[in-house]
């Protein structure tokens, strides 16, 4: 299989969820977010992952988002949505609901709140979510990120799945920063769609038959990400290699930061819009001090967000 | 403050949760098993914690089950249902519906998506939660189990809490196993209600001035755990420490398994109802080797289950 032959591929972002005064979800706000992304070399939108919030937002919160996004106008052939809980149940709901808008593509953590479960653990918690879904659209990518779930996904686990689910388990983002693992992946299992979580492996995923990259940092740098992408795709390996050395460095500026609190800052300052800063607890909006060393780090890297589109809110 | 004036003291068990062959939980024999343990000596019920899988359900499924509880006619004080989820949404959802049932005790995990947040992050998700639930009747019990949530409550985080929400700020449940913390928290903190997670301090927390234990071995042993609890009121002292040692050999069988899946097992062969067995993925029931393996130990350790009331089932 060649990499266009995934369900899913290119650049995601990994969406940013803008919030009211009140922590309620601004679903115009996401919306506008969305298609500013799209329009700015987005292949699709992977809203309600770790970057969004999601699992500071309730089931119904989530869902009036997507149906939101969708009855905005956003393509549901773009969306992602991050639909992985603790709770099978919750799971289920979450990702039956996105399939009965036409959102087929699912972003799905494993079930985090118990740590050291075992493999037939986790195989009977995904089979319970698909054999209760029972649709054939449904594309399932497992999210694969140990620092933040405490709950690994191991090559054994995903080899069940794609036997026991051929076509539905359909690829996995890693957030692990651990490259070989995701170059791993893609070469031990055709077909199944590797999305690197960190923008500095986007081309070395890419020439390892790797689908792309669903990343934070796309929030801000998603037309530098479709740069990338398509020098590679062109086969302009030295301009491929420069435009990822510059994302690497917008990456490596904002990582520094707690990086949901980081780009809801950058997007302040972007559109102007102090409500951008909005961030659910746990999470925490940056202070003054660090919000200002950020803007001057990333100006100094020459990075330069694209114009809003009419603005962002 | 002495041990008698906290809100909630004693021995509480961390009540399993009872589900049908389909997975969804069997409210009859939920409020039947509440009802044998405090028959048996428990004090409360912590129902809906980490051995009741809370996080495996829905909003809708634990509210439910509440609502089966008290409607069965499990008296509301003796409930400590836990609450705290990632969410402030559903935290705030779950906590109110219990309080609007009389149930004031609530147990409370820190949102546990996010792992390294601040002091200043969990302290603000906390505030939302009481704030938005606004109801001086809430006695909200911390819950401080690092090695599952991976969000540990510093006592830093605990003053700030006790000095902004007097009254609210009831006390804690640390499953920590670390003694020091326990006995540390209930020194420093006066009219702190400290309950242990691990059945082996019992007699110790108790003699630091702490409010008892809530574990999930007392699904099974709480018997054996409120004679530790009367012998220690009654000044027995070489009585409690015998008794002791009996519940820690009893906790120590039972926790070379996985813990739930463990107690499950006793509970299906002590009532002869293998829907017992019945546990939500990631969790896994024992395997009959290891079922045979727990039984044998624990029957070598001379234990035995009290008689069930008209059966569990």
């Amino acid at each position: 299989m060649t990499r266009s032959e995934f369900s899913h591929s290119g650049i995601y972002a990994a969406a940013l969820t803008p919030l009211n005064a009140d922590l309620s979800p601004d679903e115009d706000a996401l919306v506008r977010h969305g298609r500013w992304l799209l329009d700015n070399g987005c292949d699709g939108l992977a809203v309600l992952g770790t970057t969004g919030e999601a699992n500071s937002f309730s089931v119904s919160e989530r869902m009036s988002m997507i149906e939101a996004m969708v009855e905005g106008g956003v393509p549901v052939s773009s969306l992602m949505p991050g639909t992985g809980c603790c709770s099978i149940s919750d799971t289920v709901e979450l990702t039956r609901h996105a399939l009965g808008l036409g959102v087929t593509g699912a972003l799905m953590l494993p079930p985090f709140y118990y740590k050291g479960v075992s493999d037939d653990g986790l195989f009977a918690a995904y089979a319970q979510v698909i054999d209760r879904i029972d649709d054939d659209r449904l594309r399932l990518y497992l999210y694969h990120f140990p620092q933040m779930s405490s709950v690994p996904l191991s090559y054994d686990l995903i080899a069940r799945l794609i036997e026991a689910y051929p076509g539905i388990i359909a690829g996995m983002k890693d957030s692990s920063g651990e490259f070989t693992n995701m170059s791993g992946a893609s070469e031990r299992f055709p077909g199944f769609a590797v999305f690197s979580g960190s923008d500095e492996f986007l081309l070395d995923i890419l020439n390892a038959g790797g689908a792309g990259c669903i990343t934070a940092v796309s929030n801000i740098a998603s037309s530098l990400a479709t740069r990338v992408l398509r020098a590679w795709r062109d086969g302009e390996a030295d301009n491929a290699t420069d435009l990822q050395e510059k994302l690497t460095t917008v990456r490596e500026t904002v990582c520094a930061y707690p990086l949901s609190a980081a780009l809801k800052e950058i997007m302040a300052r972007h559109s102007g819009d102090g409500e951008w800063r909005n961030i659910r607890p746990p999470l925490q909006a940056l202070d003054d001090a660090g919000a200002a060393d950020l803007l001057a780090r990333l100006a100094d890297t020459g990075f330069s967000l694209p114009a809003l589109n009419g603005g962002v809110r």
